[in-house]
Protein backbone atom coordinates (compact mmCIF):
# COMPACT_ATOMS: atom_id res chain seq x y z
CA UNK A 1 0.00 0.00 0.00
CA UNK A 2 1.51 3.55 -0.61
CA UNK A 3 1.54 5.24 2.44
CA UNK A 4 -0.50 8.38 3.56
CA UNK A 5 2.31 11.00 3.65
CA UNK A 6 3.35 9.95 -0.13
CA UNK A 7 -0.15 10.14 -1.37
CA UNK A 8 -0.13 13.71 -0.36
CA UNK A 9 1.62 15.12 -3.05
CA UNK A 10 0.55 12.50 -5.80
CA UNK A 11 -1.17 13.46 -8.78
CA UNK A 12 -4.04 11.52 -10.66
CA UNK A 13 -4.50 11.41 -14.07
CA UNK A 14 -7.84 10.32 -15.24
CA UNK A 15 -10.49 10.60 -18.01
CA UNK A 16 -12.73 12.87 -18.37
CA UNK A 17 -14.07 16.26 -15.89
CA UNK A 18 -14.83 15.67 -12.11
CA UNK A 19 -17.74 13.94 -11.49
CA UNK A 20 -16.82 11.34 -14.75
CA UNK A 21 -16.97 7.50 -13.67
CA UNK A 22 -12.98 7.16 -14.14
CA UNK A 23 -12.88 10.20 -11.52
CA UNK A 24 -15.18 8.25 -9.36
CA UNK A 25 -12.92 4.77 -9.64
CA UNK A 26 -9.81 6.96 -9.12
CA UNK A 27 -11.60 8.57 -5.96
CA UNK A 28 -12.60 5.15 -4.99
CA UNK A 29 -9.51 3.69 -5.36
CA UNK A 30 -6.94 6.38 -3.79
CA UNK A 31 -9.35 7.97 -1.33
CA UNK A 32 -8.38 11.60 0.23
CA UNK A 33 -4.87 12.97 -0.47
CA UNK A 34 -4.52 12.83 -3.89
CA UNK A 35 -4.64 15.59 -6.55
CA UNK A 36 -6.81 14.59 -9.58
CA UNK A 37 -5.85 15.95 -12.73
CA UNK A 38 -8.93 15.74 -15.80
CA UNK A 39 -7.81 14.46 -18.78
CA UNK A 40 -9.66 14.97 -22.51
CA UNK A 41 -8.84 11.71 -23.84
CA UNK A 42 -7.26 8.29 -23.00
CA UNK A 43 -4.06 8.82 -24.65
CA UNK A 44 -3.93 12.15 -22.88
CA UNK A 45 -3.79 9.97 -19.33
CA UNK A 46 -0.94 8.28 -20.82
CA UNK A 47 1.10 11.36 -21.79
CA UNK A 48 0.52 12.76 -18.11
CA UNK A 49 1.89 9.84 -16.95
CA UNK A 50 5.14 8.99 -19.30
CA UNK A 51 5.83 12.80 -19.30
CA UNK A 52 5.89 12.40 -15.26
CA UNK A 53 3.40 15.35 -14.86
CA UNK A 54 1.52 12.62 -12.75
CA UNK A 55 2.34 9.20 -10.43
CA UNK A 56 -0.54 7.53 -11.76
CA UNK A 57 -3.43 7.25 -14.58
CA UNK A 58 -6.98 5.73 -14.33
CA UNK A 59 -8.97 4.64 -17.52
CA UNK A 60 -11.57 2.33 -18.68
CA UNK A 61 -10.39 -1.05 -20.09
CA UNK A 62 -13.64 -2.83 -20.83
CA UNK A 63 -17.19 -2.53 -19.81
CA UNK A 64 -19.30 -5.66 -19.52
CA UNK A 65 -21.87 -4.36 -22.46
CA UNK A 66 -19.87 -2.79 -24.80
CA UNK A 67 -16.35 -4.65 -24.18
CA UNK A 68 -13.21 -3.92 -24.39
CA UNK A 69 -11.56 -0.55 -25.12
CA UNK A 70 -9.12 -0.58 -27.79
CA UNK A 71 -7.94 3.06 -26.94
CA UNK A 72 -6.73 1.80 -23.67
CA UNK A 73 -4.81 -1.78 -25.03
CA UNK A 74 -3.37 0.91 -27.87
CA UNK A 75 -1.65 3.16 -25.63
CA UNK A 76 -0.89 0.27 -23.02
CA UNK A 77 1.16 -1.43 -25.86
CA UNK A 78 2.70 1.62 -27.32
CA UNK A 79 3.34 3.66 -24.45
CA UNK A 80 5.23 0.73 -22.15
CA UNK A 81 3.18 2.21 -18.74
CA UNK A 82 1.84 -0.90 -16.43
CA UNK A 83 -0.96 -1.63 -14.76
CA UNK A 84 -0.94 -1.55 -11.64
CA UNK A 85 -4.44 -1.85 -10.10
CA UNK A 86 -7.88 -2.69 -11.21
CA UNK A 87 -11.09 -1.24 -9.95
CA UNK A 88 -14.31 -2.21 -11.05
CA UNK A 89 -17.43 0.08 -10.77
CA UNK A 90 -21.19 -1.07 -10.75
CA UNK A 91 -22.62 1.68 -12.96
CA UNK A 92 -25.97 3.46 -12.33
CA UNK A 93 -27.16 6.05 -14.02
CA UNK A 94 -29.35 8.96 -12.49
CA UNK A 95 -31.83 11.85 -13.44
CA UNK A 96 -29.99 15.09 -11.93
CA UNK A 97 -31.87 18.67 -11.55
CA UNK A 98 -30.88 21.85 -10.48
CA UNK A 99 -33.45 23.33 -7.84
CA UNK A 100 -37.04 23.77 -8.37
CA UNK A 101 -37.13 21.21 -10.90
CA UNK A 102 -39.84 18.80 -10.93
CA UNK A 103 -40.04 15.35 -13.36
CA UNK A 104 -43.66 16.59 -14.91
CA UNK A 105 -42.05 19.81 -16.31
CA UNK A 106 -38.41 18.74 -17.38
CA UNK A 107 -38.37 19.05 -21.30
CA UNK A 108 -34.65 18.62 -22.27
CA UNK A 109 -32.26 16.13 -20.83
CA UNK A 110 -28.46 15.87 -21.82
CA UNK A 111 -26.36 12.45 -21.33
CA UNK A 112 -23.99 10.67 -23.39
CA UNK A 113 -25.56 8.69 -26.26
CA UNK A 114 -24.77 5.53 -24.46
CA UNK A 115 -26.24 6.42 -21.39
CA UNK A 116 -29.05 7.40 -22.96
CA UNK A 117 -29.59 4.56 -24.94
CA UNK A 118 -29.17 2.69 -21.57
CA UNK A 119 -32.33 4.22 -19.53
CA UNK A 120 -34.51 3.91 -22.75
CA UNK A 121 -37.22 2.79 -20.71
CA UNK A 122 -36.91 6.13 -18.75
CA UNK A 123 -37.49 7.95 -21.91
CA UNK A 124 -40.35 5.86 -22.79
CA UNK A 125 -42.22 6.45 -19.49
CA UNK A 126 -42.07 10.18 -19.76
CA UNK A 127 -42.31 10.84 -23.48
CA UNK A 128 -42.05 14.36 -22.63
CA UNK A 129 -38.75 14.50 -21.92
CA UNK A 130 -36.58 14.99 -25.18
CA UNK A 131 -33.03 13.29 -24.61
CA UNK A 132 -30.01 15.38 -25.90
CA UNK A 133 -26.52 13.90 -26.83
CA UNK A 134 -23.11 15.15 -25.14
CA UNK A 135 -20.20 13.99 -25.01
CA UNK A 136 -20.11 12.45 -21.60
CA UNK A 137 -22.33 12.21 -18.64
CA UNK A 138 -20.26 14.58 -16.25
CA UNK A 139 -20.22 17.28 -18.79
CA UNK A 140 -24.01 17.05 -19.30
CA UNK A 141 -24.44 17.24 -15.07
CA UNK A 142 -21.97 20.63 -15.27
CA UNK A 143 -24.02 21.85 -18.32
CA UNK A 144 -27.51 21.49 -15.93
CA UNK A 145 -25.50 23.34 -13.06
CA UNK A 146 -24.40 26.36 -15.44
CA UNK A 147 -28.06 26.57 -17.38
CA UNK A 148 -29.97 26.86 -14.16
CA UNK A 149 -33.29 26.33 -15.67
CA UNK A 150 -35.75 24.24 -14.39
CA UNK A 151 -36.62 22.64 -16.98
CA UNK A 152 -33.42 21.18 -17.67
CA UNK A 153 -32.30 17.53 -17.11
CA UNK A 154 -28.93 15.09 -16.97
CA UNK A 155 -28.06 11.45 -16.71
CA UNK A 156 -25.18 11.15 -14.99
CA UNK A 157 -23.54 9.21 -11.91
CA UNK A 158 -23.71 10.38 -8.07
CA UNK A 159 -20.49 11.92 -8.10
CA UNK A 160 -21.35 14.10 -11.09
CA UNK A 161 -24.83 14.77 -9.29
CA UNK A 162 -22.66 15.95 -5.78
CA UNK A 163 -19.78 18.03 -7.60
CA UNK A 164 -22.53 20.05 -10.04
CA UNK A 165 -24.79 20.23 -6.62
CA UNK A 166 -27.92 18.68 -8.20
CA UNK A 167 -30.47 16.93 -7.12
CA UNK A 168 -31.52 13.39 -7.43
CA UNK A 169 -34.92 13.39 -9.28
CA UNK A 170 -34.66 9.97 -10.59
CA UNK A 171 -32.38 7.12 -9.05
CA UNK A 172 -31.02 4.11 -10.94
CA UNK A 173 -33.03 4.81 -13.78
CA UNK A 174 -30.69 2.30 -16.18
CA UNK A 175 -32.46 -0.41 -17.74
CA UNK A 176 -29.55 -2.86 -17.49
CA UNK A 177 -28.62 -3.79 -13.74
CA UNK A 178 -25.68 -5.74 -14.56
CA UNK A 179 -23.41 -2.57 -16.28
CA UNK A 180 -19.63 -3.09 -14.91
CA UNK A 181 -16.70 -0.85 -16.34
CA UNK A 182 -13.12 -2.35 -15.31
CA UNK A 183 -10.74 0.63 -14.87
CA UNK A 184 -6.91 0.02 -14.87
CA UNK A 185 -4.30 2.10 -13.04
CA UNK A 186 -1.37 2.76 -14.86
CA UNK A 187 2.35 3.63 -14.22
CA UNK A 188 5.59 4.18 -15.44
CA UNK A 189 6.81 0.98 -12.50
CA UNK A 190 5.43 -2.73 -13.04
CA UNK A 191 4.54 -4.06 -10.20
CA UNK A 192 6.24 -7.61 -8.71
CA UNK A 193 3.64 -8.44 -6.48
CA UNK A 194 -0.43 -9.53 -7.68
CA UNK A 195 -2.91 -12.07 -8.10
CA UNK A 196 -3.46 -11.58 -11.92
CA UNK A 197 -2.09 -10.79 -15.23
CA UNK A 198 -3.12 -8.85 -18.08
CA UNK A 199 -1.28 -9.58 -21.62
CA UNK A 200 -1.75 -9.33 -25.83
CA UNK A 201 -0.41 -11.53 -27.85
CA UNK A 202 -0.45 -12.31 -31.55
CA UNK A 203 -0.25 -15.93 -33.01
CA UNK A 204 -0.42 -16.79 -37.12
CA UNK A 205 -3.77 -17.78 -37.97
CA UNK A 206 -3.55 -21.20 -38.49
CA UNK A 207 -5.46 -24.18 -36.86
CA UNK A 208 -4.35 -25.23 -33.63
CA UNK A 209 -2.16 -21.88 -32.70
CA UNK A 210 -4.55 -20.87 -30.38
CA UNK A 211 -5.00 -24.07 -28.35
CA UNK A 212 -1.15 -24.26 -28.30
CA UNK A 213 -0.93 -20.37 -26.60
CA UNK A 214 -3.92 -21.95 -24.08
CA UNK A 215 -1.85 -25.19 -23.39
CA UNK A 216 0.08 -23.69 -21.00
CA UNK A 217 -2.65 -22.76 -18.75
CA UNK A 218 -4.42 -26.24 -18.76
CA UNK A 219 -1.01 -27.52 -18.15
CA UNK A 220 0.05 -25.91 -14.89
CA UNK A 221 -3.89 -24.74 -13.93
CA UNK A 222 -3.90 -21.16 -14.42
CA UNK A 223 -7.27 -19.72 -14.77
CA UNK A 224 -8.15 -17.56 -17.72
CA UNK A 225 -10.19 -14.75 -16.82
CA UNK A 226 -10.36 -13.15 -20.33
CA UNK A 227 -9.69 -14.12 -23.81
CA UNK A 228 -10.65 -11.70 -26.61
CA UNK A 229 -9.38 -11.89 -30.37
CA UNK A 230 -9.38 -8.78 -32.29
CA UNK A 231 -8.94 -9.25 -35.74
CA UNK A 232 -6.87 -6.87 -38.34
CA UNK A 233 -9.51 -6.39 -41.08
CA UNK A 234 -8.07 -6.59 -44.30
CA UNK A 235 -5.25 -8.13 -43.08
CA UNK A 236 -7.14 -11.88 -42.71
CA UNK A 237 -3.85 -13.51 -41.42
CA UNK A 238 -3.07 -10.98 -38.41
CA UNK A 239 -5.20 -11.52 -35.08
CA UNK A 240 -4.35 -9.81 -31.80
CA UNK A 241 -5.31 -11.32 -28.54
CA UNK A 242 -6.54 -9.73 -25.08
CA UNK A 243 -5.50 -12.29 -21.99
CA UNK A 244 -6.21 -11.78 -18.42
CA UNK A 245 -5.54 -14.84 -15.38
CA UNK A 246 -5.33 -15.13 -11.95
CA UNK A 247 -1.61 -16.65 -10.50
CA UNK A 248 -3.71 -18.23 -7.19
CA UNK A 249 -0.77 -20.45 -5.80
CA UNK A 250 0.72 -20.55 -8.82
CA UNK A 251 3.06 -18.13 -8.68
CA UNK A 252 6.21 -20.36 -9.41
CA UNK A 253 4.49 -21.44 -12.81
CA UNK A 254 3.81 -18.01 -14.13
CA UNK A 255 7.30 -17.93 -15.59
CA UNK A 256 7.01 -20.91 -17.14
CA UNK A 257 3.92 -20.23 -18.91
CA UNK A 258 5.23 -17.21 -19.98
CA UNK A 259 8.13 -19.22 -21.77
CA UNK A 260 5.82 -21.40 -23.07
CA UNK A 261 4.06 -18.83 -24.34
CA UNK A 262 6.61 -16.99 -26.47
CA UNK A 263 7.53 -20.37 -28.04
CA UNK A 264 3.91 -20.52 -29.75
CA UNK A 265 3.40 -16.21 -30.02
CA UNK A 266 4.45 -13.96 -33.22
CA UNK A 267 4.77 -11.37 -30.17
CA UNK A 268 3.84 -11.38 -26.68
CA UNK A 269 3.48 -8.16 -24.41
CA UNK A 270 2.79 -8.02 -20.27
CA UNK A 271 0.77 -5.29 -19.55
CA UNK A 272 1.15 -5.60 -16.13
CA UNK A 273 0.29 -7.90 -12.89
CA UNK A 274 -1.67 -6.43 -10.37
CA UNK A 275 -3.98 -7.29 -7.39
CA UNK A 276 -7.80 -8.35 -8.45
CA UNK A 277 -9.93 -5.27 -7.93
CA UNK A 278 -13.27 -4.72 -5.99
CA UNK A 279 -16.51 -3.87 -7.09
CA UNK A 280 -17.64 -0.67 -5.82
CA UNK A 281 -21.25 0.93 -6.45
CA UNK A 282 -21.34 3.87 -8.13
CA UNK B 1 -28.42 -17.24 -54.38
CA UNK B 2 -31.96 -15.69 -53.67
CA UNK B 3 -34.18 -15.71 -57.50
CA UNK B 4 -35.06 -12.17 -58.99
CA UNK B 5 -38.59 -12.48 -59.24
CA UNK B 6 -38.62 -13.59 -55.04
CA UNK B 7 -36.69 -10.62 -55.00
CA UNK B 8 -39.20 -7.84 -55.91
CA UNK B 9 -41.35 -8.24 -53.29
CA UNK B 10 -38.67 -9.03 -50.35
CA UNK B 11 -38.48 -6.75 -47.54
CA UNK B 12 -35.37 -6.13 -45.64
CA UNK B 13 -35.44 -4.38 -41.84
CA UNK B 14 -31.92 -2.63 -41.19
CA UNK B 15 -30.58 -0.69 -38.62
CA UNK B 16 -31.01 2.96 -38.63
CA UNK B 17 -32.52 5.24 -41.41
CA UNK B 18 -31.32 5.66 -44.80
CA UNK B 19 -27.63 6.55 -44.90
CA UNK B 20 -26.97 4.59 -42.19
CA UNK B 21 -23.80 2.15 -42.61
CA UNK B 22 -26.72 -0.76 -42.19
CA UNK B 23 -28.65 0.34 -45.05
CA UNK B 24 -25.48 0.54 -46.89
CA UNK B 25 -24.99 -3.25 -46.05
CA UNK B 26 -28.38 -4.18 -47.01
CA UNK B 27 -27.90 -2.20 -50.09
CA UNK B 28 -24.03 -3.82 -51.13
CA UNK B 29 -25.55 -7.08 -49.95
CA UNK B 30 -28.93 -7.63 -51.68
CA UNK B 31 -28.60 -5.26 -54.55
CA UNK B 32 -32.02 -3.55 -56.38
CA UNK B 33 -35.17 -5.31 -56.27
CA UNK B 34 -35.97 -4.98 -52.43
CA UNK B 35 -37.74 -3.05 -50.05
CA UNK B 36 -35.14 -1.06 -47.41
CA UNK B 37 -37.43 -1.19 -43.98
CA UNK B 38 -36.30 1.27 -41.68
CA UNK B 39 -35.83 0.39 -37.91
CA UNK B 40 -35.09 2.47 -34.43
CA UNK B 41 -32.91 -0.19 -32.82
CA UNK B 42 -31.02 -3.63 -33.16
CA UNK B 43 -34.15 -5.61 -31.32
CA UNK B 44 -36.60 -3.57 -33.53
CA UNK B 45 -34.77 -5.48 -36.88
CA UNK B 46 -35.34 -9.02 -35.11
CA UNK B 47 -38.81 -8.29 -34.02
CA UNK B 48 -39.60 -7.40 -38.06
CA UNK B 49 -37.81 -10.66 -39.07
CA UNK B 50 -39.44 -12.70 -35.95
CA UNK B 51 -42.87 -11.65 -37.03
CA UNK B 52 -42.79 -12.13 -40.67
CA UNK B 53 -42.86 -8.20 -41.48
CA UNK B 54 -39.75 -8.73 -43.27
CA UNK B 55 -37.48 -11.89 -44.67
CA UNK B 56 -34.19 -10.32 -43.54
CA UNK B 57 -32.43 -8.50 -41.35
CA UNK B 58 -29.48 -6.51 -41.70
CA UNK B 59 -27.86 -5.54 -37.96
CA UNK B 60 -23.80 -4.87 -37.36
CA UNK B 61 -22.25 -7.67 -35.05
CA UNK B 62 -18.54 -5.87 -34.33
CA UNK B 63 -16.48 -3.16 -35.24
CA UNK B 64 -13.05 -3.22 -35.67
CA UNK B 65 -11.95 -0.55 -33.20
CA UNK B 66 -15.24 -1.23 -30.82
CA UNK B 67 -15.57 -4.70 -30.83
CA UNK B 68 -18.38 -6.78 -30.47
CA UNK B 69 -22.07 -5.62 -30.13
CA UNK B 70 -23.81 -7.15 -27.15
CA UNK B 71 -27.20 -6.16 -28.48
CA UNK B 72 -26.67 -8.23 -31.62
CA UNK B 73 -25.12 -11.56 -29.65
CA UNK B 74 -28.11 -11.10 -26.82
CA UNK B 75 -30.90 -10.91 -29.83
CA UNK B 76 -29.52 -13.75 -31.77
CA UNK B 77 -29.62 -16.12 -28.43
CA UNK B 78 -33.02 -15.29 -27.21
CA UNK B 79 -34.73 -14.43 -30.80
CA UNK B 80 -33.71 -18.69 -32.19
CA UNK B 81 -33.10 -16.13 -35.58
CA UNK B 82 -30.29 -17.02 -37.07
CA UNK B 83 -26.81 -15.59 -39.40
CA UNK B 84 -27.40 -16.39 -42.97
CA UNK B 85 -24.72 -13.95 -44.11
CA UNK B 86 -22.26 -11.79 -43.15
CA UNK B 87 -21.23 -8.39 -44.92
CA UNK B 88 -18.16 -6.19 -44.14
CA UNK B 89 -18.01 -2.27 -44.72
CA UNK B 90 -14.90 -0.14 -44.63
CA UNK B 91 -15.78 2.50 -42.42
CA UNK B 92 -14.93 5.75 -44.34
CA UNK B 93 -16.52 9.54 -43.04
CA UNK B 94 -17.20 12.25 -45.21
CA UNK B 95 -17.69 16.32 -44.35
CA UNK B 96 -21.24 16.96 -46.06
CA UNK B 97 -22.59 20.30 -46.37
CA UNK B 98 -25.70 21.67 -48.60
CA UNK B 99 -25.35 23.73 -51.80
CA UNK B 100 -23.31 27.34 -51.36
CA UNK B 101 -21.23 25.83 -48.17
CA UNK B 102 -17.31 26.26 -47.94
CA UNK B 103 -15.34 24.49 -45.54
CA UNK B 104 -14.15 28.07 -43.96
CA UNK B 105 -17.84 29.31 -43.26
CA UNK B 106 -18.76 26.05 -41.34
CA UNK B 107 -19.40 26.60 -38.18
CA UNK B 108 -21.50 23.74 -37.21
CA UNK B 109 -20.82 19.74 -38.15
CA UNK B 110 -23.18 17.11 -36.71
CA UNK B 111 -22.42 13.75 -36.32
CA UNK B 112 -22.24 10.46 -33.86
CA UNK B 113 -19.77 10.92 -31.03
CA UNK B 114 -18.31 8.17 -31.91
CA UNK B 115 -17.74 9.35 -35.76
CA UNK B 116 -16.82 12.70 -34.63
CA UNK B 117 -14.01 11.25 -32.50
CA UNK B 118 -12.72 9.36 -35.21
CA UNK B 119 -12.15 12.65 -37.08
CA UNK B 120 -10.22 14.22 -34.42
CA UNK B 121 -6.97 15.81 -36.83
CA UNK B 122 -10.04 16.70 -38.76
CA UNK B 123 -11.44 19.08 -35.78
CA UNK B 124 -7.69 20.03 -34.58
CA UNK B 125 -7.06 21.18 -38.27
CA UNK B 126 -10.16 23.21 -38.84
CA UNK B 127 -10.84 24.20 -35.48
CA UNK B 128 -13.55 26.79 -36.33
CA UNK B 129 -16.33 24.02 -36.83
CA UNK B 130 -17.98 22.85 -33.43
CA UNK B 131 -18.96 19.61 -33.50
CA UNK B 132 -22.64 18.78 -32.03
CA UNK B 133 -23.72 15.39 -31.24
CA UNK B 134 -26.67 13.44 -32.83
CA UNK B 135 -27.68 9.81 -32.33
CA UNK B 136 -26.42 8.84 -36.13
CA UNK B 137 -24.41 9.88 -39.15
CA UNK B 138 -27.96 9.36 -41.21
CA UNK B 139 -29.78 11.72 -39.19
CA UNK B 140 -26.44 14.18 -39.26
CA UNK B 141 -26.90 14.26 -42.82
CA UNK B 142 -31.05 14.34 -43.18
CA UNK B 143 -30.62 17.35 -40.45
CA UNK B 144 -28.55 19.57 -42.69
CA UNK B 145 -30.10 19.16 -45.81
CA UNK B 146 -33.78 19.62 -43.89
CA UNK B 147 -32.11 22.80 -41.88
CA UNK B 148 -30.20 24.16 -45.30
CA UNK B 149 -28.01 26.56 -43.84
CA UNK B 150 -24.48 26.46 -45.67
CA UNK B 151 -22.79 27.01 -42.08
CA UNK B 152 -23.96 23.58 -41.29
CA UNK B 153 -22.20 20.47 -42.06
CA UNK B 154 -22.42 16.32 -41.34
CA UNK B 155 -20.37 13.55 -41.07
CA UNK B 156 -21.23 10.38 -42.34
CA UNK B 157 -20.68 8.21 -45.04
CA UNK B 158 -21.40 8.30 -49.32
CA UNK B 159 -24.62 6.79 -49.06
CA UNK B 160 -26.19 9.35 -46.69
CA UNK B 161 -24.55 11.97 -48.76
CA UNK B 162 -26.25 10.68 -51.80
CA UNK B 163 -30.01 9.90 -50.36
CA UNK B 164 -30.10 13.38 -48.53
CA UNK B 165 -28.27 15.66 -52.06
CA UNK B 166 -25.24 16.80 -49.71
CA UNK B 167 -22.28 17.75 -51.44
CA UNK B 168 -18.63 16.24 -50.44
CA UNK B 169 -16.78 18.83 -48.84
CA UNK B 170 -13.82 16.68 -47.39
CA UNK B 171 -13.64 12.77 -48.25
CA UNK B 172 -12.19 10.44 -45.79
CA UNK B 173 -11.23 12.53 -42.96
CA UNK B 174 -11.37 9.75 -40.65
CA UNK B 175 -7.67 9.39 -38.62
CA UNK B 176 -8.29 5.26 -38.30
CA UNK B 177 -8.01 4.37 -41.77
CA UNK B 178 -8.67 0.40 -40.82
CA UNK B 179 -12.19 0.50 -39.94
CA UNK B 180 -14.17 -1.87 -40.48
CA UNK B 181 -17.78 -3.25 -39.36
CA UNK B 182 -19.01 -6.73 -40.26
CA UNK B 183 -22.88 -6.85 -40.87
CA UNK B 184 -24.68 -9.94 -40.45
CA UNK B 185 -27.94 -10.54 -42.16
CA UNK B 186 -30.77 -12.59 -39.89
CA UNK B 187 -33.19 -14.71 -41.17
CA UNK B 188 -36.10 -17.23 -39.48
CA UNK B 189 -34.35 -20.22 -41.34
CA UNK B 190 -31.13 -21.57 -41.13
CA UNK B 191 -28.83 -22.46 -43.52
CA UNK B 192 -27.01 -25.12 -44.25
CA UNK B 193 -24.44 -24.58 -46.59
CA UNK B 194 -21.85 -21.90 -45.68
CA UNK B 195 -17.98 -21.86 -44.51
CA UNK B 196 -18.14 -20.23 -41.53
CA UNK B 197 -19.93 -20.86 -38.48
CA UNK B 198 -20.70 -18.60 -35.44
CA UNK B 199 -21.38 -19.44 -31.86
CA UNK B 200 -21.84 -19.17 -28.34
CA UNK B 201 -21.10 -21.12 -25.42
CA UNK B 202 -20.74 -20.97 -21.56
CA UNK B 203 -18.01 -23.01 -19.52
CA UNK B 204 -17.32 -23.18 -16.07
CA UNK B 205 -14.66 -21.26 -15.07
CA UNK B 206 -12.45 -23.49 -13.63
CA UNK B 207 -8.75 -23.81 -15.02
CA UNK B 208 -8.29 -25.72 -18.23
CA UNK B 209 -12.08 -25.35 -19.00
CA UNK B 210 -11.40 -23.21 -22.59
CA UNK B 211 -8.67 -25.68 -22.94
CA UNK B 212 -11.12 -28.00 -23.47
CA UNK B 213 -13.51 -26.49 -25.76
CA UNK B 214 -10.56 -25.37 -28.21
CA UNK B 215 -9.33 -29.00 -28.50
CA UNK B 216 -11.38 -30.30 -30.95
CA UNK B 217 -10.64 -27.52 -33.09
CA UNK B 218 -7.11 -28.27 -32.96
CA UNK B 219 -7.68 -32.30 -33.20
CA UNK B 220 -10.06 -31.52 -36.41
CA UNK B 221 -7.71 -28.91 -38.08
CA UNK B 222 -10.55 -25.92 -38.19
CA UNK B 223 -9.42 -22.40 -38.00
CA UNK B 224 -10.68 -19.89 -35.06
CA UNK B 225 -11.69 -16.57 -36.29
CA UNK B 226 -12.74 -15.22 -33.18
CA UNK B 227 -13.24 -15.87 -30.08
CA UNK B 228 -14.40 -13.48 -27.38
CA UNK B 229 -15.15 -14.54 -23.26
CA UNK B 230 -17.53 -11.64 -21.79
CA UNK B 231 -17.58 -11.95 -17.93
CA UNK B 232 -20.90 -11.79 -16.14
CA UNK B 233 -19.44 -9.10 -13.43
CA UNK B 234 -20.82 -9.67 -10.12
CA UNK B 235 -21.38 -13.60 -10.85
CA UNK B 236 -17.38 -14.46 -11.08
CA UNK B 237 -17.87 -17.59 -12.24
CA UNK B 238 -19.98 -17.20 -15.40
CA UNK B 239 -18.57 -16.68 -18.71
CA UNK B 240 -20.01 -16.37 -21.88
CA UNK B 241 -17.97 -16.83 -25.17
CA UNK B 242 -18.28 -15.86 -28.68
CA UNK B 243 -16.49 -17.88 -31.13
CA UNK B 244 -16.69 -17.98 -35.28
CA UNK B 245 -14.27 -20.86 -36.90
CA UNK B 246 -14.18 -21.26 -40.94
CA UNK B 247 -14.90 -25.08 -42.30
CA UNK B 248 -13.03 -24.84 -44.98
CA UNK B 249 -12.87 -28.86 -46.39
CA UNK B 250 -13.51 -30.30 -42.79
CA UNK B 251 -17.39 -30.33 -42.98
CA UNK B 252 -17.62 -33.78 -41.94
CA UNK B 253 -15.42 -32.42 -38.94
CA UNK B 254 -17.91 -29.87 -37.71
CA UNK B 255 -20.61 -32.83 -36.64
CA UNK B 256 -17.87 -34.22 -34.53
CA UNK B 257 -16.35 -30.85 -33.23
CA UNK B 258 -20.17 -29.56 -31.71
CA UNK B 259 -20.58 -32.79 -30.52
CA UNK B 260 -17.24 -33.08 -28.25
CA UNK B 261 -17.74 -29.03 -27.12
CA UNK B 262 -21.02 -30.07 -25.80
CA UNK B 263 -19.52 -32.55 -23.54
CA UNK B 264 -17.32 -29.57 -22.01
CA UNK B 265 -19.32 -26.80 -21.83
CA UNK B 266 -22.84 -25.16 -19.75
CA UNK B 267 -24.71 -24.75 -23.00
CA UNK B 268 -24.01 -23.76 -26.15
CA UNK B 269 -26.11 -22.24 -29.33
CA UNK B 270 -25.37 -22.35 -32.86
CA UNK B 271 -25.78 -18.97 -33.97
CA UNK B 272 -25.54 -19.87 -37.78
CA UNK B 273 -23.61 -21.35 -40.54
CA UNK B 274 -22.79 -18.94 -43.99
CA UNK B 275 -20.63 -18.32 -46.62
CA UNK B 276 -18.27 -15.74 -45.40
CA UNK B 277 -18.89 -12.08 -46.58
CA UNK B 278 -16.82 -9.83 -48.55
CA UNK B 279 -15.45 -6.45 -47.79
CA UNK B 280 -16.83 -2.98 -49.18
CA UNK B 281 -15.95 0.15 -49.56
CA UNK B 282 -18.58 2.92 -48.56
Amino acid sequence: MIKQEKREYQKIAYLGIPGSFAFSAAKKFFGKGIKLISSQSISEVFEKVKRRNCSFGVVPLENSTTGSIIQTYDNLISSKLSIVSEVILKIHHHLLTGPGAAIKKIKLCYSHPQAISQCDSFFKIHPWIKPVFVSNTASAAKLVSENKKSTEAAIAGSDAGKIYKLAMQAKNIEDNKRNFTRFVIISRNKKKIGDKISLVFSIKHIPGSLFKVLKPYAKYGLNLTKIESRPVFGKPWEYIFFLDFEIGEKEKEVKKVIKEMKKVTQWISLLGKYKKGKIYET
